[in-house]
């Protein structure tokens, strides 16, 4: 399988790392074997049809910063050019969420899927910003477009509330989608101010680099647009999410909440509305978790209420998203 | 697609109100057209081979006790007698688990298998007893075989670490998988003795007519037996699990784990070894939940650990595991 990797920062790193230590294993059991015939960073691109060496890949990118540096001829396509110029399988898109215009991935998605590659995306600014579009897009290409990666990080939530609750309708749900703020919101039950919460969960590289995609939450909206649209079946965008973040929240709010026995966490939900917003739950609650866990809760007919708990984010985790989304496209190959 | 049903107790009967309810969305969505030729209960059975009419056969369970008076000519074949006399293609088997011998449940299903029929069994005992050997038997006759509901009930637990972690290794898991002990745990940290709390917990219908199943930790350690042998691909019955259950469990002990801001529950756990046995966690452990709740957290090498929480039983959410089931069953056999 012919794979071209846009984005190569910690993501991409790992589940180069992760290919590459698991190869055997993966051809063995399911008979995947992966060649990544070109990656892109900001600086540059390595490119080679039968396949780039992993190792020397992840080297390079230490030593120079670049995979630019990978062969003695220095290649600097950029992405788009990436994907007109070399024929692949996938295209595994990482480079950074963008919820202005989405941009880098929204034109190599687009670009690829013309092509009549799948695509698999951790990158959640084309989903938020054009979720019914791309899945149009997919299907008029017949593609397929798997993005597990983008909420939950390793924890498998769409798959799920797609195929586990199969048979299923699931009415509403709620959750913790964002691991940083769920970070300062539990430091501040100490009695810490959202100052220097925010300063503690910067030191501990929680914060993304524009911190506004986690404080304003636009980063939980932009999973709530995909979970509504995937599970739900919605057809909405980020505009249509009622949106605000942690900013306003003060200890007293936080102190206030404990005397109830509840904490305030930011909580996107889905239930008849769309709202990403700080709210009292009770401690009791199964989705009340701390630190940087996320948690979604739900709701179905028959089934009553189930939650999930996992680590939202990480490297590792989100490669092994990645990793299943390859394994499930492989799959449908195969059985075509 | 002609069923059998073996047992016509909750579970039986939800699972009867929930197909009726929703035969035309199952048939529109799924293409699914269930039909229920035979019924037997402990008292006797019902058969037509075009399909039983199932508010009818609720109707004469909630008159008469049994679904022997359905028609004028009352019938009552065994299970084994109705299984070997009337065409179907899938038994589902609901009746009551049991330790010892597993029957009727094993006879049933063993005698479907060979006859060539798929199987769905929410009763525990023949899997806790037999599981290596009915899966072995299922793949000799070329036939399904599902049990979605024997853990977690309506919380899709088996299904969610066999194919939503697909790709990965899940390393090691532990689980409160026993609503009544956690009951009686959860209500003892009130002060309540253990046999308050067990007198309470009956008065509310949650103990199993032989308190046995749940005080001594069998019916969590039949769950742990099928766990770790559709999950882990260990080939073990009940005698290996080390268990123990809660009698012992006393008032104080509660109060010295919650010093330590721990509870005291049933824990059923895989790591090298298999176990059921009262251990103190700490509150904050998401898998730390109270009342009748159920809660798994699987460990896999590359997403960190994974908590689900949910109902562990109730007769609409088992009947909807047994649905999933079907889907299933539907699903793979339309693809043959």
């Amino acid at each position: 399988m012919r794979i071209i990797l846009c984005g190569f920062g910690v993501v991409g790193q790992s589940l180069v790392k992760l290919l590459d230590s698991r190869s055997e294993d993966l051809y063995a059991k399911y008979g995947l074997k992966p060649r990544i015939v070109g990656v892109i960073d900001s600086k540059g691109s390595a490119v080679n049809t039968s396949g780039l060496d992993l190792r020397n890949l992840v080297e390079v990118k230490k030593k120079f910063g670049t995979v630019k540096n990978y062969a003695d001829t220095k290649n600097s396509w950029s992405g788009i050019e990436m994907l007109k110029n070399v024929e692949a399988d996938v295209l595994i898109e990482t480079t950074a969420s963008n919820y202005k215009d989405a941009e880098p991935g929204m034109s190599h998605i687009t670009t690829a899927m013309k092509k009549g590659m799948h695509v698999i995306s951790v990158n959640k600014g084309p989903l938020a910003l054009a979720f019914p579009s791309l899945m149009e897009l997919a299907t008029y290409n017949q593609v397929m477009f798997k993005f597990s990666g983008t909420v939950g990080g390793g924890t498998p939530i769409l798959d799920y509330a797609k195929n586990s609750l199969s048979g299923e309708r699931i009415t509403s749900f709620a959750g913790i989608l964002n691991g940083t703020t769920n970070y300062i919101l539990s430091n501040m039950t100490t009695g810490l101010s959202f100052e220097d919460a925010l300063k503690d969960a910067k030191n501990k590289g929680y914060v993304e680099a524009d911190e506004s995609l986690d404080l304003d939450g636009l980063d939980a909206a932009a999973k709530l647009v995909i979970l509504a649209n995937w599970i739900m079946g919605m057809k909405v965008t980020m505009p249509d999410i009622d949106c605000t973040g942690i900013r306003k929240v003060t200890t007293e709010d936080i102190k206030k909440a404990a005397k109830n026995n509840c904490s305030i966490k930011l909580i996107s939900s889905c239930n008849k509305q769309l709202a990403v917003k700080p709210k009292e739950i009770s401690n009791n609650d199964p989705l009340c978790v701390n630190g940087t866990l996320n948690a979604i809760a739900f709701t179905s007919e028959h089934s009553g209420t189930q939650t999930i708990i996992g680590k939202g984010a990480g490297g590792t985790e989100t490669a092994s998203s990645i990793l299943r989304d390859l394994l499930d496209i492989r799959k449908e190959i195969v059985r075509d």
